[in-house]
This record gives structure tokens, C-alpha cells and sequence, in this order.
């Protein structure tokens, strides 16, 4: 490990590529003859292979959950925070598994990918993805890892929907489910956000259809403001209010002088939207906003979740955040409803937040990494 | 009157342009040589001229405020629900008059009009305008009407902004002032979706950085896409979810079969952003999301509410609506509380809704009807 990373850090960590070639076929009939994926591991697997996390990512997430490729890095994975030794996913004790998903843009096959079957990018010809098929592939990963049983599956946001759809499709092979900030299928509030982003990607010329990579061009300036969109959904509004206020970086009120105002939250967001729109796939972003709507938990069970979750053999911890308007607490009470009703072992909590749905990803909020670690804590590992 | 219309329709109507000669001096301190406004009236002035409503519009609203132009017109003007013969705004009573703010694209002096100086459209180089400048043309053209007080100026959302800034600056010229979902100022929240709706106009290549006029185009796309985004936040969550829920328009979820699935909230919006973006001027809808951006009722007065308030004369009516988050009913008791410390005569209701910030349009809402129907019967006008 590099001086230069703090203590409870994994340290220095490497991604590695797994090539499939067993056909997959997807939720929407069509079949991947092949497939890559991106993972990335901390900590050690056991001799009795029990201490297995798996890491569901979110809609911007990747395989790159924590620590750094090189001591000088900007920033380390997206959930550091959370995973290293002494911290809720504790690397002392567990082995970690992220997968950057199918269809994603970071290492994994999607929509940037070369299909072998013409040698030209996937593009918008890119299978449509439900949360189903993530979960078959992160099911193959585990086939691959020799992992039989997950100690935990864990996921917020989406990475949760999926962490719910393995209790269900894959009852045998996880001990532990833990949700946060999630819901069993996204409200039509939701859906009309994720649409207006697409609609922005859509709308630019550059996106052409979809295969902007074949007119080597790429829809930046639709995916920035797609991202925008996204960004103000997962902030709260109080959060905003403090962090930024009405506070200027530039221009002024004076009466009489006409020059530009600009608030501080205007280039914080166009930053935050310009930046992303430089590292991720406009097709990935459609793929995941739609995988996202698309999710219905209990669909294929009557739309009865209690049913739905009747199914599950493991144990659940559930977590939302107050000032999460995205996957308000009300969706997690909805999830928490079905399992009590379908007798499952479940632990909930409600965390005081100020930092909307990004909540379960920002370090330094006591109450949700305590109750995080002492869940953690007590799932049981052999040596 | 039309048999066509309803008996509490105010019937058929029609607009007129008033020209003003007078330079006009604007808040960013340049000067509008001449200008037009395009007003449209209700009912009769009395002899006392003491009966005269002044209609302030909110972001895409205009002059045409109630009845129809031709008996076949599809809809009435905006707010037809609440003025006209026994409505709350009674014509019966009242003589309403409702201007197309200036910078409009209804016919009064805007951005897509032609700049007397050069023979082109405005485009990008019409002046930025602040809520004090359509209060200063609003009291042109009262003078134009020759009305020295209205009995009252009514507006919502940025139409309530201007209400109250008359209060503020002309307050011996209004009798009462009723501000309907509205705020004192915007929150980072707010900003941050018209900033994101900006942006979205400005990245349509259309857009020729404003002066898509004089390139004979149209920014229909990014308007599109910003009237989506607020679109969204007129809405409430929860009314959206009734009237949508995850319902589908087309397409189905039959696992292997891929086709795509389009929920009905996603066309809607689609539908609604698109209609919108043929009718609306880009740089008119840029200056007014400004202008509400830039509104902050007490910065003159030291930022001190309060203060603020201790100007005015009239006595306010002030109502919010429940699921309104865009201007939440907190806002609303921001400007209440102010007035009470300035020892202003003011009542307010909070008005149970399920109508988000559409609330103050949307018909056949009891008691929203019947509170504003009884301040409006009490208010006292000579013959």
C-alpha cells in the first residue's frame, strides 16, 4: 500500500477483465454469444469461501468501488467510505466483489463495446437490459470466483433492486441483503426525470440515433444536461439550500450595470454535468435510466411483494435517508412492509440526512455507518 | 356572447396593442426607446374607476387570460376558471386587466420582435429584465388607462412576485394584493432546474447562440426538453402518480420479447414539452426563468423582509398549496410571517392540493374557490 492512501484504505487495487463465452440470453429474448466483464476485488475470500460481498452499483457506478489504480489519483472508488478495514464493509473480515455491470462503460461489454458479429460499436443496436439480467451475470461471476454463497449482497439506488432481485431469483446464494436508498419500481415522478434526461440525450444531433461512435462524434453537450437533471434529484433541496444558497461567483444585483449573474449552483451543476459527459456512454445512461424503469419488483409475482419477497431465505437490512426525495423513505417502508408480511428477518432504518438520495454514498454520517458496521459485524464467517 | 360558451364564460374577447413612446430606463440600466404591450380586459370600469384587477402572468402565461377569441377556439385563456361572471375574479364587478409582460412573445415587446434600430429580430440582444421592470410597464399602462388605484393586483407564482413588488414600490396604487404560490425568492433548488432548462436551450445547436431568427430556425428541441423539466416541478409527485401511476401507452414487459416500452407519463411529457416548443419564444422563456432566478424581494430593503413589507399599504391575501414543492407553502409563510412583523392587514390559507404548483390554475377546487370568491366579494368598489 502507498504512503500517500490513509490507513483504512484498501490501498493500491488493480480491475481485472472476465471473458464469457456461454451464450446469455437476455430478458428481452435476444442472446450475448460473448461478454466481458470489469471486476475489481478487496480483502480475501476464506478458506471456506463465506466471506463473500458482492457490490451492486448504482446508475453512474462501475466496477470501481474503492481505493486507488495510483497513489496520486484525484479521487478513490465511489463507495471508499464504506469498504476498508474498519469501515462497515470491512476488509479484515470480508471479500469484496464490484462488478462494473453489463452494458456499462467502463470495462464491461455495452453499448461502446466492438460487436464481434460486425466489428462496428454496439451502439444503439445494444440490447435492452432489465435488472434480471445483471443479476444472471453477476450470478456467472460467482460461478467464476467459486463463490457458492454470497455473506452479503449490497446495493443502493439501483445497485439495491438488484441486491433485492438475487433474495428472490437466487434465494440459496446469499445470506444477507442489505437495500438502501432504493425502491421496489420507480414512481412516475421518476420515470418523467429519467425520460426528460433521455430526451435531452436524444434530442442532440450529435447522439445520432445512437451510433454516435460510428460518426465518431459523442452527444456531450445532450448527456451533460441529462446528467443535470440527474444530479438535482439526488441532492435535497435543504442540502442545495445550504451548500449554495443564492451565493454569486459572479456578477451583482447593482441596479443600472447589466452584466451576467451567475449563482453558484449554475457552474456547480454545468461543471458537474460537463464533466461526466466526458467519461460515460450516452447509450449506457439511456440503458441503465431505462433498466431503472422498468424494474417492478414483484411483476412476475401478482404484483403481491410480500409474495414476491415469500421467496427469499435471506436476512435483510434496509436503509433510507429523511431528505431522499428520489427513493423517499415511504418506497423503503414499502419494501419493509412486504418482507414483515411475507415473515422475513428484517432490519430497518431511517437515517437523519440532510444529503438527499446521494446520502448513502457521502463519508462522516455516524448513525448510518454505525448501524451499518454493526449489522456487518455480526454476519457470521467461518475463519 | 357565443352560445358556444359557457354562461360564466366572459365570452368572446380580443386583445389590443397599446405603444408606448416614452423611453422606458431598465433595471440593468439600458433603455427601451419604444415598446408595445399587448393587454386584454374583462368587464367595465366603472365610473369611480375604482374596480380595475390587474392580472400579473407567471412564466409561459400572457394577455389572454379568460374567454375565447373564436367560439371554437379549443381552450380559454388560462385562467378562464377564475375570471368571469360569479368566479372569484367576478366581471360581474371587476374590470380585469391582464398585460403580456414585456419580453413576451405574445405580442408584446420581446426577444423575437424586431429592434426598430437595426430592422432584426432582438434575439440575444434584447435586455435582460428584471420583476421591477414589468411592475414599472404594468404602471404605464395603468396611467394609459387612466386607473390610479387598482382595487387590486393579483398574480401566481412569478405573477405573485410582481403583485408583491407593487405593493412595495407603487403602494398607494393598489388597495389589495393577493399572492397566489408564489415566494420571495428562489431557492438553489429552483435555480438549479431553470438553470438545467437553460442550459438544455442553449445546447440546441438551433439555438445559434439567440439569434435563431435572423438564421430562420427554431430551438424547438431544447425547448422541448426544458419545458419537461418544468413541467415536472409544476406537478406534485403524488398527483402525477394518480394520474399516471407506471402505466403504459405502449409496448410490454412479456419477458423475450423486445419491444419498447413507452409508460404514459413519458409521452405526455413528451407531448406537452413538444406543443409547448411551437408556440413559445427560447429567448423569451431564458429572460423569464432569469428574471424569476434574479427576483429577491428584500435585497433593497437589507435583505430584511420585513422591512420590505413595512412600504406597503394594501392589505394582502396570500395562499399556498400543500403539495406544491416548486414554491412549497414554506415559502408562502416566509412572506406571510414578514408581513405580520411589518404589521400588514393579511390573511392566508394553505390549501389542501394534490395539484403541485398547478394548483392556482386548476379548477374545481372548493375551497381554494370559496376563499378567494369571499376576499374578493369584501372588497369594497364605489358603483
Amino acid at each position: 500500500m502507498s504512503n500517500a492512501l490513509p490507513e483504512d484504505s484498501v490501498g493500491i487495487v488493480t480491475c481485472k477483465t472476465i471473458s464469457f463465452d456461454e451464450p446469455l440470453r437476455l430478458a428481452c429474448g435476444r442472446v450475448l454469444k460473448q461478454y466481458e466483464l470489469m471486476i475489481e476485488t478487496y480483502g480475501t475470500l476464506n478458506a471456506a469461501k463465506d466471506n463473500a460481498i458482492l457490490i451492486c452499483h448504482a446508475l453512474s457506478g462501475d466496477h470501481h468501488a474503492a481505493g486507488k489504480y495510483h497513489p496520486d489519483d484525484k479521487k478513490p472508488g465511489w463507495w471508499d467510505h464504506y469498504i476498508g478495514p474498519g469501515k462497515p464493509m470491512d476488509t479484515n473480515k470480508f471479500f469484496i466483489v464490484s462488478i462494473n455491470n453489463l452494458g456499462g462503460c467502463h470495462g464491461s461489454t455495452g453499448p461502446a463495446s466492438i460487436n464481434p458479429e460486425n466489428n462496428e460499436p454496439w451502439g444503439a443496436d445494444f440490447p435492452n437490459l432489465r435488472v434480471r439480467d445483471w443479476v444472471n451475470t453477476q450470478v456467472r461471476v460467482s460461478d467464476y470466483l467459486e463463490i457458492e454463497q454470497w455473506a452479503a449482497v449490497v446495493g443502493g439506488s439501483l445497485g439495491g433492486m438488484q441486491a433485492m432481485r438475487w433474495s428472490l431469483e437466487y434465494p440459496e446464494r446469499l445470506r444477507h441483503c442489505i437495500v438502501i436508498a432504493s425502491a421496489m419500481k420507480l414512481t412516475a415522478q421518476n420515470i418523467a426525470f429519467n425520460e426528460t434526461a433521455r430526451r435531452a440525450i436524444i434530442a442532440d444531433p450529435k447522439f445520432c440515433d445512437g451510433n454516435y461512435l460510428a460518426h465518431q462524434t459523442i452527444p456531450k453537450d445532450g448527456l451533460s444536461v441529462a446528467r443535470m437533471i440527474g444530479h438535482i434529484t439526488y441532492l435535497s433541496g435543504g442540502g442545495m439550500g445550504e451548500k449554495f444558497g443564492r451565493d454569486l461567483r459572479s456578477g451583482s444585483f447593482k441596479q443600472g450595470i447589466e452584466e451576467p449573474v451567475e449563482f453558484q449552483i449554475e457552474s456547480y451543476l454545468r461543471y458537474k454535468g460537463e464533466s461526466f459527459s466526458k467519461t460515460f456512454d450516452a447509450n449506457t445512461y439511456i440503458l441503465m435510466t431505462r433498466a431503472l424503469d422498468y424494474f417492478d419488483l414483484a411483476r412476475e409475482y401478482d404484483h403481491d411483494p410480500a409474495r414476491a419477497f415469500s421467496h427469499a431465505l435471506c436476512k435483510f437490512l434496509v436503509i433510507s435517508f429523511t431528505s431522499d426525495w428520489r427513493f423517499a423513505p415511504e418506497r423503503s417502508q414499502e419494501i419493509v412492509n412486504a418482507m414483515i408480511k411475507a415473515d422475513q428477518d428484517v432490519v430497518y432504518a431511517e437515517i437523519e440526512s440532510d444529503y438527499g438520495h446521494d446520502a448513502f454514498l457521502v463519508p462522516n454520517q455516524t448513525r448510518y455507518i454505525d448501524l451499518f458496521s454493526a449489522y456487518m459485524n455480526k454476519i457470521e464467517v467461518r475463519s
